[in-house]
């Protein structure tokens, strides 16, 4: 997963892969497949490790504290070097030039599931009277899950971190 | 450059680039030195031609007309079929996982050439009254600076195109 990440499907080589999982060429294609399979694998272990941020949008009772507090970890995690930077979905939604329609499910279905709780999320704050009844929910769950992937690339480029956290911050004011 | 839009700066072979430009290895190599040097040829004629809609901002006279217009150009851009999908400088943002200082800095100067072109819009509209002299421009323009870049991820992954369009309608709308 992590040579994935980090290197992206295209430019991750067999090889690559041999040295990092520590197997002979013949075992990874007997438990695997073949290259495409594995990073199958690899990024829906990653989805499944993400899971636990998208849970403080489903289990937040204050919209903006629940936003604000997952768009922190977000940041933190763009800008980290601990591990690959960025987010390993929206890395393979860039790579995706060629037509690969499980792949391109798995990480569509990604982003409508990550705005489907922020929408559920700003649904239940306009219930309870926290952000104006007139709110358009449903683009502004658009935006959320826009800038989700936004701050990956903003991570890369290592855009001023400070900076990105004012925006959000901006952003959560006006709701 | 069509060939690095579409497939990336690794995925690109040397194969690929001698097809493309109909060129032998050996002028090749003579002509531009190596891939890297091609490629930054590359992206820098590319962003060349997508100053015309850098354009849009930097000529409107009305905030709320400006970024709409821009807007309308990106998201036909980011879904057009006739050109590789989404744009080429945040594809390579993503592609920077191993350091490469001056390609970084092409990047990110572009990144910061159009949030500028997005705050001075926003300031002339400050200043002329067309929106609240309390407007946070700084954030507000960076966001629209993300929100360039996420639609290209949008458009990769085909995410329903009327929606973002209504989601860019509804921040314009907020401002």
């Amino acid at each position: 997963m992590l040579v994935f990440w980090e290197k992206g499907y295209e430019a991750t080589s067999i090889p690559d892969l041999l040295k990092a999982m520590g197997l002979s060429r013949s075992s990874l294609y007997n438990t695997f497949g073949d290259k495409r399979a594995l990073f199958l694998e690899a990024l829906r272990f990653y989805q499944k490790q993400m899971d636990s941020r998208q849970e403080i949008l489903n289990r937040a009772t204050s919209v903006k504290e629940g936003i604000t507090e997952y768009f922190n970890q977000r940041i933190e995690s763009a800008y980290s070097t601990e591990h690959p930077k960025g987010c390993m979905t929206t890395n393979t939604s860039i790579e995706l030039s060629t037509p690969d329609n499980q792949l391109k499910e798995l990480v569509k279905n990604r982003f409508l599931g990550l705005e489907n709780s922020f929408y559920q999320l700003l649904e239940k704050g306009r219930l309870s009277g926290e952000i104006k009844s007139t709110t358009d929910t449903k683009s502004l769950a658009c935006l959320f899950m826009n800038l989700n992937h936004s701050i990956n690339i903003m991570g890369k480029v290592n855009i001023d971190r400070l900076h990105i956290g004012q925006m959000i911050k901006a952003v959560i004011n006006i709701i």
